[in-house]
Formats: structure tokens, C-alpha cells, sequence
């Protein structure tokens, strides 16, 4: 008989490994009876003591059972089947993966991973190798320190206490430590509360258009998403479901400082309409606070949290973008009557989040290097935004909007209708250039053709190489005979849109 | 009219965050006109510049506006209304929160919370500077080379490798690094495996006792938990619900390396037959693999899943026993069949875990260290239950069980009801001991008293100081007259059981 050492491990688990296998697939059959320990180790020039060692491995699990004075027996085993070679699909077995499936993934790339020279994908982080040494001296440093237990659910006391400052000093959001809870980035945090406040089959409000990754969240916890538009004053909150409705949204999905992804300011006025709208319907509010820090033109505004007297805003923030996205890091601050129900989520989830790495954070924050990075990265950021909007200045087709702030902008492509917006995508990465499609991030596809820049990922000579690029394909695609650069200052040009393609509603 | 500047910031935020103030509580009343910039600069012995700024900020946000040649006015705001002083409790608002909130989460105090010099909870890990040491070297190195981007929602593909290749060597799985998706601890890979494969008022089997986490998980995504009966050879697989009723369970939950908390294998015959009731129920069986890999009679037992010919066994595994639990990660080795719903639910819930440990972690595997702090980490154990074991011999009314494996042990009080318990457990907190009852992992109150003495967390000192203590509570307390000290060998004894208790059944 083969047996086959694997030649993994101590002698002794390999021989057991070969036995327990032999016995498996029937080649030793029950009952049957192993060589004495001393003639086995002979045949295969093994010690006797790896063949004994062996031999109570495999009868501590029950492949083989002594009998005194008789020797090692083989006790009654199922064979094992052989795997069978391709495993059928699955049938959805809840409701919960039904919808799931029906995402479309695609959409979620990273930047580069398709090949593209220069990848314009939102959610890139600053490149900033001085960042990474800063965080590894830090996280080191809390590697030592750090509670190695379970940890809080909620989240490092120390954590908390610096986000509470911060928050009050950057973002105007007066919160008690224990009304913040960490969590593994604003997905996670999104997450605990669609788990927490919406049923399936509730209603929850989002911007049109909106983040994808929070629709997901809301349809896989089975809510209806309703889109309501955004103008250049954000939501149009007199478009929300009139108070009359039979049945009140259980959220409005709002972000108040730097409209996801078309980049408007929520006014005062509509902040404070929002807040009213959400009193009288005992609604609650989602503050995605996801790019605040950037803002070229003027401090950051105030987080709507900051106005709410009804405990009706659950303010959500990250350091995705901040610091970078493979830190999962980010927090809630919960309106007092939640804060119980969301820790317990969280602590249902995961227990709470990894110490070191909260430590580490809490440090960052109390000894400054956070908001000297934020300066850092806001200056970088500046300039390599200068280089987006000058590469784009030139087309006349093309209609930057919301880039006093953040790490990307939006651009409406006037007079490309969905064919010839998806030739310029795909003639822009033959040529290494990433750039994508502002359809992702509507409910229904929208009217207009758009495009979104990314321009964080990318340091100022790229940015310089990409927009080149970018113009070389414009002039290749642009609908008008001819070319914005040939065009005088003032002259008045006959305009004709492509089909299916509308001007600025 | 008081501004009150609160220090915080440049002067100009401050100023701004003053005249905010004044506008929401009604100070300043819209339609009035602020003084010229130059004017409330010398009022306020301000630079002109910082009034200026200050303006433009409110400017900015809506709370003021300018009118050409006239000056700067208050704009229509909505005065702020003081936050209520108390929050009303909110009503539960989803039937996830009802259940959360059914919960008793007072088992969740961290070994020494409450001031026990010598905690025994279990969960604790083992204390050894070394490894802290080891590991933020490792860590602080993957801060450096890591990928700063969104994560792989599924795990870094570095750490399934290192995660495929250790299972294979260490515990017999057969798995391709593609059905290895990392996650934040097991209990978020139970929440996953909850989310996708139970709908509400599913039943699921839970081992009698178990992990009440487990328990918790299932319970808050709306299982119908059922209790099935372990004995020496672990779950009574023959007290299955019979094929023949209505509905099949979901899920039946094991631990079959070192049942939960009782401590026995699982035979290799009730391992057969639990695969064959899964494959013909067409149920799940998820392997909690939580601490297998300490072990001190023989060497660890292939999991569950590397007889799986079916595909039926998701196999769980975590970081928390064999490093430490505030380090939150874990790992589902999931079948093929469910891997692409299992990612897509990771990704909905965080888009992955943060890429730097995951970086280390895989290195700390690779490089050998992982397996290096195992066998450190089993010499220490192994010494600290010895210590455990000679404190707990004396006494005739222990019974101590599943002691051969693990960082616990059980012990049974015969003769003591659950009041002479909790009077014993209560006394030893007196004398600076924790020691905690086995009931809360119970679905119904258990007919005998028990404790788990968690042993990781405690050197070989304290566990003698603590046996010691936990010594003289049992002198003072023990219901029979006579001690087991003064007992001669061989000596037969009248023996009276207390009310309520029972002996092994």
C-alpha cells in the first residue's frame, strides 16, 4: 500500500495525515488490523516512536482503536466521498441575498487596477509618504501601550474624548465623548444605523444623486429608496414627501457640506427647513460629513448637526478621506436616545473595533499631526485641483461644478448624449487615462451625460499628463466641428445638442 | 451687546462662532445691520482682516448677507430653540432593536473591570511582552508597504495565502486561499454567515451549553435558537431534530475541537453523522474553531471542514486566542458555494478590514512568528492550568471537566445549589477573586452549578495566589461538614446533595 508523507509538519502528523487518508478513502478498511508499531517503523524507515506517536494521534480521534494485547485496529469510518468537482450554485437562501445579488459591483474598481496610467477614480487617498511614516512611528509606539483585551464597543475612551474636541474645534458639533461610537469607516457606520432604524420595506430619502455605497447599504437592508433632487442650495428639501404622505421616510440621507458627488453647499435655510421637516415627521437625519476638511474658498461650514435641538441628526464622518481608506476608520455621533442602540449594534457586529489602531488614532488627534496633515493634504490638494480645472477651462462643452471643495469634481459634458460619453471613457483608457461616468451615482439614469474627476490619487505632473491626455481626447470626441480652442472670445456660435443629450435643468 | 470669544481657533473662526451664536439665539435679529468692519474692529480690538474674514465665513454659510454699498445684514434665520434638557427614551424603532434590547450584556465586564485582583473570565489572552514586542515591529514595518487604498473586501490576498497554507498545515483544511474571506473577529464572521443564511423565525441549533455571543448574534437577526445536548463525546448528534419535522434548522452551530464551554471533542462518529444530517437537511454547519490550536495530551484534531465533501461546513476561526482579542481579526473558510455572497456581505458591511494589519498579519504567519508564539504561548498555558488543576484537586465537591484543551476549564459543584454558588462567587469577590458561573452560556438555567476558570490571562503566581483564595471559599462554604482535606483515601462517605442540585446526568 502508498502512503504518501506530505512532507508538512513533524514525521509523526505526517504519517497520521497518510493513515487518516488510507482509512478515508477505503483503502484501510474498519476493522482491519495496523502493523505492530515496531514492524511498521521498519518498512518505512520511520522511528518506532514516530509510528507510536502516530498511532495515538489517530486513536485520539477515533480512526483506530486499541485492543490490549492484540494490536491497532481500524474502527468503522464512513468513506469519505471523493469532492465532488464543480459545486452548483447556491439558490439565494434569504431575502437579505436576493438583494444582494442584484448590486452591480462593477462600479467598485480601484484606481489602477484596470491598467490605467492615470486612474481619476474618487476615493483615492493623498499620496503622501511622510503620512506613512508619521502613522507607522505612532501606531508602533500604541502597539505597546494599547489594551491587547476586548475592547470597547463603543470605541477607546481616549478615541472618543479626542473626536469630541475635534469635532467641537473643526466642525462646530458639540458631543459629549459617549455620544460618539467608533466604527470600522462610514460604510460600517451607515450599516448600524440602516440595522437599527429601518425595516424592510421603510422608506429612507437620498440625494439624486448619491453616494452608491450608501444606496447598497439601504437596499440590502430591504428599505425603498426614494431620490429627491439636489440644486445648486443641495437637497431640495420642499421636494421631500409632503407631510401629508400616508407614510413618513424613517431617514433623510443628506451631505450638508459638500454634495455627493455634484458638490453644492446645503444652505441655512434649507438646513433649517430639513431640521423642521424631520421634527414634524420624527424622521431622522443622516449627516455624511465625508470631505469637509477640503474647502478651497472658505473655512468649513458647521456640520448640520451643530443646528439640531431635536436629538434628530446622526452626524457620520471619516478618516477615509482625511488620512486613507485602508485605515477603516471613522465614527457616529448618535442623538442621545440612539447612542444605546447603536453601540450594542456594534457590539453585536464585531465587539468593536481594533485597539492599537484607535490608540494610535487618539494620539494623532491629541498631539496635532492630524490637522497638520489636514493642512498638508488641503494645500496638495489645492493645487493639484488648480491643474484639473485649468486642463478643462479650454472646452466648451465642458461645465466644471462643486469644486470649491473636496477631492474631486463634477463636470457635465454639454452635447455628449450616454454613446458618445462612454467612446470618450473608453478612448481615454486606451491612452492610460482613468476617468468614469457620473451614472453610477444616480437611482435613474440621469439626463445628462457627467464625469467625475478624482483628483487626489494623482500628484500635480500627473494630473498635468492626465489632463493633457483628457484634451487630446475632447478634441477627438467633442461633438462641434470645431474645436473651443480655434474658437474667438465672443463669437457666437450656431448650437446644436446631440440627441437624447438635454442642457442644465 | 456680549460676544463671547471661546479661545478655540484662529480669532476670525472665533469671532464667527460669536456672531453665530448671537444670530440663532435671537441677539442679533435678522434684517439688522452689523457694524462695518472697521467700526466692530476697533470695538473688539480686532484686525480689520479678522473682522473681515469673519463676515465672509457668515457670509459663506447664509447667516448674513451684503448689500452693495450698504453694509452687512442678518439674514432670515430660524432662532435656535435650547436643546432640551433631557432626552425622552426612544421607542424601539425596528424589531432588530426590540431584540437588541432583550439582551444582558452585564456578562460582557472585561477581566478586572470591577476590581478582582485575579480575574478568571475567560477570553482574556496570554500575557507576554514578547509578543507586543514582536508584533509592533512587524506592524510598524506594514505601515510602511501596505496599500493606502480601499481594502479587498474579501481580505488581503497576501494573508488568505499565509491564512490557506497555515489551515492546510496546522488544521487539515483543504482550502483554496478564493474560499478564505478575512473578518473582524468571529463575531462579525458570525454576523455575516446570520445575515446571509437566516431569515427571521429560521431555526437554528446551538450546542446546550454554548457561546452566548453566538447566541446573541442569532437571536438579533431573529432565529429561533434551539438547544441541543452535549455529552463527553460533544453534541448529541442523534438529538438533532428528526428529519422527519416540518422544517429543517438553517444552521447547526459546533465546536467541535473543544466544545464550548464544556470542553470535549467531538467524535470522529457524530462528526460523520452530523455532515450526513447536514447534506441530507440541506442545512449548514458552521465550525467554531476558537482555540484549538492549545492542546496538551495530543496534537490538534482536524477540523470538521476537512471531512466536508459536501460543501455544508463554514469553518471559523479567530486571532483573538492565539494573539489577542483587541487585535479584531478572524477568518471564515466558507464553501465554495457561499463565498461570493459571504464577500459581497463583508462588503456591504465595511468594504473590508484595514489593510495594514492584515499586511502584518500575513508576514507574522509567513515568517514564522505566528507559530513561534503558539508553542510559547502552549508552554505557558499548559503551566497555568496545572496550577489551576492542583487547586482545584483538594476539593471532592469539583468535578472538573474538558480540562485538556484550551485556555478554560469547567468544573461542576456537586452539592451546590445555585444560592451556595453565588454565595461562593460572591465571597471570592470579597477576597480579590473573579470567578464566574457557567449559566449565562445556557439557553435555559442549568440544572447544576458550575464555573469556567479562565487561566490565560494570570502568571503562574497569581493563579497560585488565586487557587489559594478560591481554596479558602470553598473551606468556608462547601456543604459537607467534613473537609475533603481531613478525607482518608478509599474512605466512604454519606453524601447529601443540596437541594436543586443535582450530580452528572
Amino acid at each position: 500500500m502508498q502512503l504518501a508523507m506530505n512532507g508538512h509538519g513533524p514525521r509523526h502528523a505526517q504519517l497520521a495525515h497518510a493513515l487518516r487518508a488510507a482509512i478515508l478513502e477505503g483503502r484501510l478498511r474498519s476493522g482491519s488490523r495496523l502493523p505492530a508499531s515496531r514492524e511498521m517503523a521498519m518498512q518505512l524507515r520511520l522511528s518506532r516512536n514516530t509510528v507510536i506517536a502516530a498511532y495515538e494521534q489517530l486513536r485520539a480521534e477515533g480512526y483506530v482503536h486499541a485492543r490490549v494485547g492484540a494490536g491497532t485496529y481500524v474502527s468503522e469510518v464512513e468513506p469519505a466521498r471523493s469532492r465532488p468537482a464543480r459545486v452548483a450554485p447556491v439558490a439565494a437562501p434569504t431575502r437579505y441575498v436576493e438583494r444582494l445579488r442584484a448590486l452591480d459591483f462593477s462600479i467598485l474598481r480601484r484606481g489602477g487596477d484596470e491598467g490605467a496610467r492615470w486612474d481619476m477614480q474618487i476615493g483615492e487617498p493623498v499620496t503622501d509618504p511622510a503620512l506613512f511614516t508619521a502613522w507607522r512611528r505612532t501606531l508602533g509606539r500604541a502597539a505597546l501601550y494599547a489594551d491587547p483585551r476586548y475592547p470597547h464597543s463603543a470605541g477607546l475612551p481616549a478615541l472618543r474624548e479626542a473626536l469630541a474636541d475635534y469635532l467641537a474645534r473643526r466642525r462646530g458639533v458639540d458631543a459629549a465623548p459617549d455620544e460618539i461610537i467608533v466604527v470600522a469607516g462610514a460604510q460600517q457606520g451607515m450599516g448600524l444605523v440602516a440595522r437599527v432604524l429601518v425595516e424592510e420595506r421603510d422608506s429612507v430619502v437620498l440625494e439624486e444623486p448619491h453616494y452608491f455605497g450608501l444606496r447598497w447599504t439601504l437596499q440590502t437592508h430591504g428599505a425603498r429608496v426614494v431620490g429627491v433632487p439636489v440644486d445648486d442650495a443641495g437637497l431640495v428639501v420642499e421636494r421631500l414627501p409632503a407631510v401629508s404622505a400616508a407614510k413618513s421616510p424613517r431617514l433623510v440621507c443628506v451631505t450638508p457640506a459638500h454634495q455627493f458627488p455634484l458638490g453644492a453647499t446645503l444652505s441655512l435655510a434649507r438646513r433649517q427647513a430639513l431640521l423642521a421637516y424631520a421634527a414634524a415627521r420624527r424622521c431622522w437625519i443622516v449627516e455624511d460629513d465625508y470631505d469637509s476638511e477640503f474647502r478651497y474658498d472658505s473655512e468649513p461650514l458647521p456640520a448640520l448637526r451643530s443646528l439640531d435641538r431635536d436629538g434628530r441628526v446622526i452626524h457620520v464622518g471619516t478618516f477615509s478621506k482625511t488620512l486613507f481608506p485602508g485605515l477603516r476608520l471613522g465614527y457616529v455621533v448618535a442623538p442621545r436616545g440612539l447612542v444605546r442602540d447603536l453601540v450594542a449594534a456594534k457590539r453585536l457586529h464585531d465587539f468593536g473595533g481594533p485597539t492599537i489602531e484607535q490608540a494610535a488614532m487618539a494620539r494623532f488627534i491629541a498631539d496635532g499631526s492630524f490637522e497638520r496633515h489636514i493642512r498638508k493634504a488641503s494645500g496638495a490638494l489645492r493645487a493639484r485641483r488648480e491643474v484639473v480645472l485649468a486642463g478643462l477651462a479650454p472646452h466648451a462643452a465642458v461645465e466644471v461644478v462643486g469644486a470649491q471643495a473636496g477631492m474631486h469634481l463634477a463636470a457635465w459634458l454639454h452635447g455628449f448624449d450616454r454613446a458618445r460619453c462612454q467612446a470618450l471613457i473608453a478612448l481615454a483608457r486606451t491612452r492610460g487615462l482613468g476617468i468614469h461616468s457620473i451614472a453610477p451615482h444616480y437611482l435613474r439614469p440621469p439626463r445628462r451625460s457627467g464625469l467625475l474627476f478624482g483628483y487626489a490619487g494623482l500628484a500635480v505632473r500627473e494630473l498635468e499628463a492626465a489632463m493633457q491626455v483628457f484634451g487630446e481626447c475632447m478634441r477627438a470626441l467633442a461633438p462641434s466641428r470645431r474645436r473651443s480652442s480655434e474658437l474667438g472670445r465672443g463669437q457666437v456660435l450656431p448650437f446644436a445638442p446631440a440627441r437624447g443629450a438635454k442642457g442644465k435643468t
